[in-house]
């Protein structure tokens, strides 16, 4: 694969996980949305079928990596790393293009966070905070804690993908990323209750990049204390499951 | 395939995805349904079970479109254009079949939005406004707002599937099409919250038709001053999607 | 396969069908249960798993059709009519087995239908109508309507299976029955709101004449009055459903 | 395979189940959880997504039982015998890994089932009991019906299974570990109502050795009174399955 491949492929697919994983958090988060308050289990499929989107979409371009702690996992198994920087670079870009996109596709929402306009059913509301829609906030504040969570949680994402393609006729059959898409579902259903599953430095920090720029009414803090979490966490946790890989299989 | 296997089915496959689709939509909305106020997250599976149905069952005649947003970005894409007037009629003519048998399935139940006739367990209550079951309503109408929220859903919908061919064994193992079908939950759950993600001309402009002449009790207007949205947003998505595909790929 | 393969297979295969199917009913329906109130989608899943698993285990050996509906369709469509009564036959004794192993396995649940025993927690509260637990009954009672939904939504089971073997290696790779199980689970989100959605004589002939003899504590009516309807409804659908397919394919 | 690799295998695999299944339920029941109360859908799910991760994980290694109930159905089958003690040693180990990763995925909020410490956002409330998300408790205490509905259970799950490995292509698409995690998310929503489905002996025990010692505050029972159930349930019901089908199939 070339760079120019892999650098475009990883631009829009990551560009669509996170227009299908932020617009999920739009969509149960914002007032005005259908799916308003629709509950976890709307969370949890929303972000998997946005890795099933973008990462079918990227597979022929680039293999479909999305997220640095993937990329990194790889490295650490094959020991190549001449292309991560092209990898990472691409998914950084990809995060925020995403961002917008759901900043666009739910812009009528975005500015009925101070008063709906266009309609009359009602008038201005008591703001939502917005920066759960682009990144991640922790439940309960714990530096330690919130680091482990991302780096088990990672590691629950990193290690079965590099043993996935072990599998007969899985990487083969087309069906992988399926497979792959599920695991992110079971990771948010099980292991997102603490931090809300970053598991992925670009998912985190590119979006809340944008967050930082976008003319969002009443968006409230990026959080910016907050931000080395999510990608640390990730870092460290493909990282391990590299190297736990590389020592059982 | 022949302009008549063609024309079969994709009024067969459409008919039974708006069968399915609006069936849910009947399903959440109307008193007397098991699922009353079941929740977005039925809406969305659905829908994408919706297409699973219709799609396999086209397939083996038509390819599968059900869609004209997807007939056009594959025309974009291929630049073949001769038998995309076949797609589209047989699109629009399922479509409105499919809104039919909503109507027969779910018929003691739109018959009860005026006085529930056959029990004895209450007389009339509010009637529910039914346009929603057949058609897309946008949460805010912001008409530019909603054509973006349809381009860029419809450009989630239409890109991935031009892709998903390219990954090796996918269209081969006949998993395409689930792929795609929870591809279509994916885009419920994360961007149909701002219009009900139409993504379709076929599929809202002819269960409106369809509205505007049932006879349904109390069955409110059928919005016809907002009908040219999730047409023309789908289509100049598809069209994008097909360029998109075409620069990229 | 040999008449005793076919009826081993259907009877192994409707018994695990009815014991999900009967099961996750009792899961949302009796107190004391986990599930209790978990929602209509609960219901609409655990159907469609129960498919998968009777119809996987039952493939090797019947070809899995655990519904009557099914075994005239395909009769229908291929003119072979010499085993019918061997899947027929099958299909009710396993219904009658699967609804006698869920009342087994919710046994302490259906005894608190009078007063919870062996526990400290509460006394006994109001029974519940246990009959929705192995039969359908409709929300609205209307023959025609709820046959004409019977018809409708058992040709939106049976046409796209009849459908689904001729997309290229479907039928071969396996994934048909999973395909077949999301099917039933679209089915019964979509079409299952007016009568409960039984597409399958067995599934609701079978586990009623088991309620009508079980010795549950105030288990109420067995409703024969209604109980042709889905009988002939989905009989009647599944032969329309092989017809239309021969007519269209 | 080699002793070695089925141990690694079914530690990691089972490990990994254990996680994200002791994790769903951390996240449903803990306060300061995002899936707080996100109902027994999410459960169900997550469990089933679970075995996903474990068993693909595990497959290249030692095939995956991740479950003494499996191996037991296998071994009854096949006859082969000598190698149970390993995968039962390793899923023991594995089971006990895997709670203790959940324990530090949930740190702050078992902290915080004495006082939300690091927070500003409250105080102390009344403690959750936590054994519920380390072990199965049931709805009502009922030995004779409990152990019933475990064996149901079990041969439910493992009658499948065994079954499954004949559909032909299911096994060598790579698709067979995706089934059967399915079947695990049926056999939670439909069987799971009166027990909790523990369903796996390994999957029960371990993490109640480890509720047993960890320090969580205000902890509650481990209820070992009940603890011999879902071991002698789930044996019964694998090794009926193994004879069901060795007479059946």
């Amino acid at each position: 694969m070339s760079n120019g491949d892999i650098f475009v492929g990883e631009v829009i697919g990551t560009a669509i996980l996170i227009l299908f994983g932020a617009g999920v958090c739009a969509a149960v988060t914002l007032r005005y949305s259908k799916a308003r308050a629709a509950g976890w289990v709307v969370i949890a499929f929303g972000w998997g079928f946005g890795v099933l989107a973008g990462a079918y979409t990227a597979a022929p371009l680039s293999g479909g990596h999305l997220n640095p702690a993937v990329t990194l996992g790889i490295a650490v198994d094959t020991g190549e790393w001449g292309k991560v920087w092209v990898y990472l670079l691409g998914q950084m870009v990809g995060a925020m293009i995403g961002a917008v996109l759901c900043y666009l596709t739910y812009f009528a929402q975005f500015q009925a966070n101070v008063s709906k306009t266009g309609t009359t059913e009602g008038t201005a509301d008591e703001p939502v905070p917005t920066l759960g829609i682009f990144s991640t906030i922790p439940e309960i504040r714990h530096p330690v804690a919130n680091l482990v969570t991302e780096i088990v949680a990672t590691v629950g994402l990193v290690l079965p993908i590099l043993a996935f393609g072990l599998t007969e006729g899985l990487g083969e059959s087309g069906t992988l990323v399926l497979i792959v898409s599920l695991l992110v579902v079971g990771i948010g259903l099980s292991l997102g209750g603490p931090t809300g599953y970053a598991i992925n430095p670009a998912r985190d920090l590119g979006p809340r990049i944008v967050h930082t720029f976008l003319p969002i009414p009443n968006k409230g803090t990026s959080d910016w204390s907050y931000a080395w979490i999510p990608v640390v966490g990730p870092l460290i946790g493909g990282a391990l499951a590299g190297l736990v890989y590389n020592a059982a299989f």
